[in-house]
């Protein structure tokens, strides 16, 4: 996103129908064809808006430093206008979860890097933002969310009511490698479901998000989700006899598989020790897509599939079947995952993955509290960016302003300091004018602000009485406008 | 903030009135007078919250650690409950500052580490949470987010058209001493004016801060601000011949006036190498509470009384008069200050300050930029709820969902998907539960959720006919009901 400011021509001149109102009451007084005095008697004032001519003189006793301008590499500042997008966006996570009875929570960006020190293999662990503070605590920026609302759940025990449904929208840290569109901070929007053992709340994750891509204009033919279930991966050690303890290893394996040649993939899963016939097996339940062709590989109908198949049928009750697809080769790349596991994709396969999540019945224990049944998703606010530039789906988004008042004289800044007042008391939106400015300098800002209403206060001339001068740009009525501040 | 669970009466029973609906047509079929059958035919279905029937086998191959339940010393989670507070107070500060037509804009919460060193003797320089990153980058957690918003300003340069009136809502760090009601991160409310040299600006800011006062129900008589403007030290400076590049000290000396005792402001600043005499002055300026005291002692008018004099002229148009008054012993413990400073306090004075900004003119070229008049206030999340729970304001706050869905038998669970879908297809939130669950456990969560309607989807025993059964506890129309999903 670059900063652009949008200027609207809604102040177009001929649409200028000046009105002298009297200062105090509003009442109209008398009609002007054009405002030119106006703009005479105020281009007299000095703007001046870089010279600070109050500045005070005294000398800046620091040692002179240029700093960098630009954010920490791999950050963002967010100016206005990406601000907008990000509040757009972020509205929308918040309204969908809203939509779907959940409750917003937050922790803190900077945790105890225990909390993410899981299991060996995992990049997030490489790639943390971990260090010691000024009490020799060990700490890290959180790289994800789901860590701590495990520790919040664990310290919160018996005191809430199961289940609970918890979204939260928070800032996530890694030190990658920089690649183009990768950062090393984003936001993530989490959505879970504590408590709930059964396929249903995965069913309703994945209905949220695609609840949240209709509302952004993202469609089944843009977007779609790969589903499986870890449960696959059970199941196929189970006959092969492959130990458990690798599960977290492979399934970190796995989960490059798109990532990196094939032959990468087996030397990786050979120093695991898993013989070479079983990694042929293996790698061949991963290329799997059918639900029918896995049911006789893994010889019958099981857990795994026993899920996904209530997974679908699910869908169509939800109403989002055209939007899931069975994948074998999604394992995600967090050793926490226990069931069901999906991961939302762009159909043309520019793109990152969009967002993934899944069940971690077992996360809760590895922190030494007692094991709840959970599911949740992760959704980037990065990705999405990318797509909807890609979509041509970005909306437009201008700073909205209902007023900007102006007094066009200095004497008169009290004048308009009330007036704004008022109507700021009336709810309305006020850009408050601070300096004395010529008129054309109003009407540029007034357009770059998107003021819909310009409210130039003035002195008459060849009178020593004061009036207040409404230029509007519609249809407004004077006598309305008059009664309505 | 305690974790409580708001639990309505809402949901009282002697409301209770059931309803069949036709499951497809959502037309009512029968009236029942209870729904005992019901809760009979669901209390079959074993609930099983916390046990989890489906949680794969396998061993976790995880070393078992027992982590801290706790968030980092000095930080927070935010619970539902909490969050919900959160909200209610960003969303009046966002709310006051867009209806001073600003806009919002932030930073990383993560910055380079020189942005923040300035001067020695600022609290600030010593609290700082830095490390290097991975890149040996010296970085740190923002403490405060103006030496930001100038980065940014500078990086924008002539890009942007002035004034800009930005506001930022974010998390600072800063590793303080623990103490009462003292933590380590505290989010900020942030509003600045760049561009504008005139007393107007601060002016603004001030009565922004009164408007916010004001929604949230704290009065005049509550809080004061107490103003005054770094000239005055200049001005002092100048008269008794004191070095110009000791003021930044001599600020943070003075600033520490209401913490340490006076011996102890005497002796720091006779280190500075003032005069004795030139330090018995300097506390008789910063001890005066009247404009017109201090115009005797700096001996006449000069700019400090000539600004104050505006303001306060201008907090009349404005407003708020009776909330400010005259108070040079104000100068806030950062060193970039130049002009006007004002604090928010609690006239009972038993918190600390609760807000605080003024002008900043000179900061920009500290960084290598071209300076540009500025100024700003900071306002943080901290001491306002403790004045709010002091003065008994603080709000209410319970989940609210307009419905929850519940499927009386697990067969049904389909349907009561399709119909949750249907509402929140309307708009309208809902929390579908996600299990088959006892009619009693449902109504608990419909009044810990305070939802507004329970829809329950039952079967009917003596029927093969499928019904959805609504029970309501206000007097909704059914008719209107059905028509409106």
């Amino acid at each position: 996103m670059r900063a652009i400011h949008i200027v609207t021509t809604r102040l177009s001149s001929s649409f200028i129908r000046p009105v002298l109102l009297d200062f105090v009451s509003c009442s109209p007084l008398r009609q002007f064809s054009t405002p030119r005095r106006f703009i005479c008697a105020a281009s007299k004032v000095n703007g001046g808006s870089r010279s600070g001519s109050i500045v005070a003189p005294l000398v800046v006793n620091e040692e002179f430093q240029n700093i960098d301008v630009n954010p920490p590499k791999g950050t963002r500042d967010f100016p206005p206008e990406d601000m907008r997008l990000r509040n757009w966006l972020f509205n929308h996570f918040k309204e969908v979860s809203r939509l779907f009875g959940y409750e917003e929570v937050d922790f803190p960006v900077l945790e105890t890097e225990a909390l993410f020190i899981r299991k060996a293999g995992e990049e997030i662990r490489d790639q943390l933002y971990c260090f010691e503070d000024r009490g020799n605590r060990r700490v890290a920026l959180r790289p994800e969310l789901t860590p701590s609302l495990a520790r919040l759940v664990i310290q919160k025990g018996k005191s809430v009511s199961l289940p609970l449904k918890w979204f939260a929208v928070g800032q996530c840290w890694r030190y990658e490698r920089m690649t183009r569109g990768r950062r090393r901070e984003h936001y993530q929007w989490n959505m879970d479901i504590i408590g709930v053992p059964e396929v249903t709340a995965e069913a309703e994750l994945i209905s949220s998000i695609v609840t949240f891509f209709k509302r952004i204009g993202i469609t089944a033919s843009d977007v779609g989700f790969k589903v499986s279930s870890l449960k696959v991966l059970q199941e196929f050690f189970k006959k092969y006899g492959v130990p458990e303890d690798l599960f977290g290893r492979v399934c970190i394996i796995i989960d490059k598989i798109e990532k990196i040649p094939i032959d990468e993939i087996k030397k990786e899963l050979g120093f695991t020790g898993i013989s070479d016939d079983a990694i042929e097996q293996l790698l061949q339940v991963f290329s799997v897509k059918s639900l029918d062709d896995l049911e006789d590989i893994l010889g019958g109908v099981g857990e795994a599939i026993a899920d996904l198949k209530q997974l679908f049928s699910l869908a169509e009750k939800f109403g989002y079947s055209e939007w899931i697809q069975f994948d074998a080769s999604v394992v995600r790349g967090l050793a926490y995952y226990t069931g069901i596991v999906f991961e939302g994709f762009d159909r043309e396969g520019k793109l990152r993955a969009i967002c993934g999540g899944g069940r971690y019945d077992r996360l809760l224990s590895t922190y030494g509290g007692d094991d709840i049944p959970a599911c949740g998703f992760g959704f980037g606010d990065a990705v999405i960016v990318e797509l909807l530039k890609e979509k041509d789906l970005l909306p437009e988004l201008g700073q909205e302003v209902e007023n900007i008042v102006c007094a066009l004289d200095k004497d008169l800044q009290g004048a308009a300091t009330t007036i704004a007042t008022a109507l700021k008391d009336k709810g309305q939106t006020v850009d408050l004018v601070l300096e004395s400015k010529p008129l054309k300098w109003v009407f540029k800002r007034a357009a770059r602000v998107n003021a819909r209403r310009p409210v130039l206060v003035g002195k008459l001339v060849r009178s020593v009485s004061r009036f207040c001068l409404q230029v509007s740009n519609f249809k407004s009525n004077l006598m309305t406008w008059s009664s309505s501040i």
